[in-house]
């Protein structure tokens, strides 16, 4: 018996947060994201575009960002679930210092995400307003 | 001067966050709420249905969820936001007994809200998964 959409979702939800609990956020992407991921940043800069397409541009962004942050300490809380099918949410608390300038930033972020198919066709992140 | 898209979502964003600390729910959906309020659950039931339109549908849920359950202690955390102009986030998290099995809860919900000129439009629930 083939799992149902619902069912799908849940299990890459589950994943996705396990891995980032776990500090694998590499494997994460490199498992359960589909090759045309959409990310949408909060805001944009020149080095990086709010709206990014595609799992080689996802890949490159994480990695500035690991190389560019020291992370201190984190707290992943989730799936948060409702009534769309396709979609969960995830709570990040990130505790992080800032290489290129040293300043350092409690941060705390919802992410939404969008699956087809068992995988994640879009990540959305809203930050919490100072 | 008219304020931006942005700016309007912002200021309704904040007032919700600022009233639901107040336990001032019913004073955000008269003041902020949409007349054509689309409010949506995880799940349905024959009394309340997953999907609901419009304030009177609205005030007579949330007069119902005030009835039926006895809350000891609440926290909200928010707004939280991102690219698109017309959404936020908050983050609620909710000691609560339903009164008729007696059942006490901890329930940590992530509440996401569409903004029309300054109006709550939609608000969709996303509960944390057990």
């Amino acid at each position: 018996m083939s799992a149902t959409t619902a069912e799908q979702t849940m299990e890459t939800a589950r994943k996705l947060v396990e891995l980032s609990r776990d500090h694998r956020g590499v494997e994460a992407v490199d498992t359960l994201y589909d090759e045309k991921i959409v990310s949408i940043e909060a805001e944009g800069s020149d080095e990086l575009p709010a709206r990014m397409e595609g799992i080689g541009a996802i890949r490159g962004k994480n990695a500035w960002w690991y190389e560019n942050h020291e992370i201190h300490g984190s707290k992943t809380v989730g799936p948060y679930c409702g009534h769309r099918e396709d979609q969960f949410a995830v709570l990040f608390e990130i505790d992080v210092t800032f290489k290129p300038t040293g300043q350092r930033t409690q941060m705390s972020e919802v992410a939404l995400y969008t699956v087809r198919d068992g995988k994640v066709v879009q990540e959305e992140f809203l930050y919490l307003a100072p």
